[in-house]
């Protein structure tokens, strides 16, 4: 199959081009289109070609949904903070983008698989304890409209007939690697990635915050999930809240405490950071994911596991 | 006060710009700009300027939200039938306008009163029995989706400090006068105006059929009341599901029996258009709106006496 990832630059992209790439991928890859701002890492592996493109730029769409494109996975976006500090750019890439996108997808003449990657910050405001599938999305954040708007689009376009569309909320991913980003749930990631890493890492949220969490290798393969699934029995509505679990930061700290011992724990800070708890407390730490779970998505089974493959991953890389 | 109303030659539109130039107004009007794709109906009041004007023309928010305006009533509209007929021009009148009008009002030094006139029609899909105020929103038609990403952006330009938003939902409104439109729900009024004015009706929905109603009257006073009350207690979801009543077809047709008697109902045909029927179908028939009440918005009594208070409204017409 002919497919596109944008934001194939980012940490997910790049692990999903990769699990695209691997001969276990349950999409069989005739070529890769990686596109981000910045050039995306280039593999030896002759089906791969990379791209730098700013998405906002006009017929920037149409470069990436080209007619023999089968399936697209959209992760462009301009994460939390970001959204928050840049209204304009925030709108621009996290909504405009998609339209553009999904306009360059309805000419042509067969639909093409889109999977467009959201956000279960989409939710805020008055929530219930447990989020359900049909709990309301009423966003208390740039980026979560971005999204929310995106995903009304995806179906609408998927009912139109004009796209085989669906649209997935991925919970916070921890342990990201790599670098900080500019989330406000970057510190779920760096609260373990840097004391492994023999760094300090500053906690700008209190203990008992709660947090929807997914490994990065569970998020990816139910990105892959997205992208073979029939999308048909998603109708009337193709947007999914992924299957996750729910840890506060205490409990994600202990998990660190007992895989990387106490030395390790102990680089972690806790410094408030009003601003970035206010978001983070918007996001809705617990989902009743059944729905999800029934199309077979997939979830990890405890944050300790997670913390132990991250140091696994690590450790390959030296 | 400073005022413009869109879709004011719309029949709401109209009906609002008359409420607002009545002595009893809760809105002290200075001035008063009534905007439409048509010429408005000019007053023979010196407050009032009318204007037709494209909304979807470069620049054209820029004419209605000027530096002295202090609320503006969004009502202009591609309504439901019309949106699913021509997709584009749904999507540019119920989303772009406002988002431009957003824009025009973001740009101002001062925070304007910005009423989005919304619809019910936002709901669909796989619905509770009775809609509450946190029911998710999943359009299952193109004026669904418009209306829904608009009042996202209300809410986002509110909760940014933008402008003074909010956005109301409105019920199918019965019995109109003038005309019928390309609302899939036009056979809402039609079905009672036609056959008082002594004209026949065809009714494109089964007599089951259940339908969320409010009358002109009501909902003209309850766009009104958004006009003034303290958003700051929407907070931090600044969209309201409107009060109304719930009724079948079978107990209008009751109604309008019972007050206009049998001669007049008989001049109804029951003649199914399955594309009606569906779309009509996908909007809630009931709601649960204790916000709105609690918040002073109002509802009919019964439909029986919504169809009397329509025949005196005819009569003094004559």
């Amino acid at each position: 199959m002919d497919i596109a990832v944008t934001g194939a630059a980012g940490y997910i992209g790049d692990l999903l081009a990769d699990a695209l790439l691997a001969n276990d991928s349950p999409i069989k890859v005739a070529s890769l289109l990686l596109v981000d701002t910045i050039e995306p890492r280039m593999r030896s592996d002759p089906r791969v070609r990379t791209l730098a493109l700013n998405l906002t730029a006009p017929g920037a769409a149409d470069q990436i949904v080209t007619s023999d494109r089968q399936i697209l996975f959209h992760l462009a976006a301009v994460v939390s903070g970001h959204a928050e500090a840049d209204f304009d750019l925030g709108l621009a890439v996290n909504f405009d983008v998609t339209r553009a996108l999904l306009e360059a997808a309805r000419k042509r003449a067969n639909k093409m698989r889109f999977v467009f990657v959201s956000t279960v910050g989409v939710f805020g405001g008055d929530l219930p304890p447990v989020v359900l599938d049909y709990t309301a999305v009423t966003p208390q954040t740039s980026y979560g409209v971005g999204k929310a708007m995106s995903e009304l689009l995806v179906n609408e376009y998927a009912r139109r007939g004009f796209v085989d569309g669906l649209a997935v909320r991925l919970p916070t991913v921890s342990v990201r690697g790599g670098t900080a980003n500019r989330a406000v749930t970057s510190f779920a990631s760096g609260i373990i990635r840097e004391p492994i890493r023999g760094e300090c890492a500053v906690c700008p949220v209190d203990e008992d915050q709660r947090l929807w969490l997914c490994s990065p290798k569970t998020v990816v393969k139910n990105i892959l999930h997205a992208g073979t699934i029939s999308s048909t029995q998603l109708d009337p509505w193709r947007v999914i809240n992924l299957p996750g679990l729910t840890a506060t930061v205490g409990e994600m700290m202990r998990a660190l405490r007992e895989v990387a011992g106490e030395e390790v724990a102990s680089r972690v800070q806790f410094v408030k950071d009003e601003m970035i708890a206010r978001m983070v407390a918007s996001f809705p730490p617990e989902f009743d994911t059944t729905r999800a779970n029934h199309l077979g998505f997939i979830a990890d089974s405890n944050f300790a596991e997670v913390i132990r493959i991250f140091i696994e991953e690590e450790a390959k890389k030296k």
